[in-house]
């Protein structure tokens, strides 16, 4: 299987991660694109994303998926022998689901539209609104205060159980260093947790 | 189980209808808020959804589930006899994962931030940022032309099969009324798929 993806982009480290921690990142060739040279943007490429974002996942049959989340289901289903990280119960597939949604909604999206719309990184292909790009970076810092609180009392973001909820936390954590934005000497729950999660072997996947 | 809702919002909407598909609207008690009035921003809520949005899934133990497709996912675990709408083998479910994705961050997000910012419905707790409202329109605007493309050959997104990413969609094309967008003369396809789904028992859910 072929995985497109750039190796500095914060949603294809989600993938990586995920892969490492469940023994499955052999099973896949990773192929670089530049983003700021429009490696992404070419109709071979929009063939197999018309999104045109990374990462896409490529398999033997042809047959693509396009969005972090959905390449991580695939292999959670197609390897269920692999250590689960998107539940096991009903309901621990859902709250499991939820985190990974407020993470998606209220976390790395704003930071993303932060990053864009203050930096103008892709002013060639979209207009940025600086404002708009600075009411961003403040909804990602109070993700920050929110996780902190969260973790007070637990290993990870689910309890005791490391899920894709505390990879995809990790990677937006990190990213928002591009926005000038880290954890807080007081956020200590949050400190613990990233040094935690951070120690893993995956993280540097 | 209790399933806090708004009746005229567009994510709970999407949540009847599943339901509605699956058979088990009989399993939720519906409980309407009030959004303009801020029903949802008690501390009462908040305890159920730290995010104060609808719908909200409350299970007989008390355990909450926040987010439309978790809400969703929910359901097609805990009711495995029921009609599967998230799909069964690995890439099925992987690639109706793909569409929900891109249904929520180019369909659905672009029109929620067009409505809250070129209207201004919720000023009371948001910065309204009509100029990035006005760029949300028209990225929700391209869904609709991409929609009719894909569906140019198929009876539903994912082809012969009916699933959750035709929920999103027609949930979504509906809710662009309230940013004065409907489907276009020209787009055949989406309309002839529009009234295919529209026609079901369930979307009067």
């Amino acid at each position: 299987m072929k995985l497109y993806e750039t190796k500095t982009a914060p949603n294809p480290r989600r993938v990586r991660i995920f892969l490492a921690e469940k023994g499955l990142l052999d099973q896949v060739e990773l192929i670089q694109l530049d983003l700021q040279k429009g490696e992404n943007l070419t109709p071979a490429y929009a063939a197999k994303n018309p999104m045109k974002k990374v990462p896409v996942l490529e398999l033997e049959s042809g047959d693509c998926v396009a969005e972090t989340m959905a390449i991580c289901r695939y292999f959670e289903e197609a390897f269920p022998d692999s250590p689960r990280l998107l539940g096991t119960t009903a309901l621990e597939k859902a709250q499991i689901d939820q985190w990974l949604r407020w993470i998606d909604f209220y976390f790395m999206t704003p930071t993303g539209m932060g990053f864009q719309h203050t930096t103008g990184y892709f002013k060639d292909r979209m207009t940025p609104f600086p404002e708009w790009g600075e009411e961003c970076k403040k909804q990602a810092a109070r993700f920050f205060n929110f996780l902190d609180r969260h973790l007070a009392d637990k290993q990870f973001i689910m309890g005791d159980q490391f899920t894709a909820a505390d990879i995809n936390a990790l990677c937006t954590v990190d990213f928002n260093r591009v926005i000038q934005q880290r954890i807080a000497p007081e956020q200590v729950n949050l400190q613990a947790w990233h040094d935690r999660v951070s120690a893993r072997a995956s993280a540097k996947a």
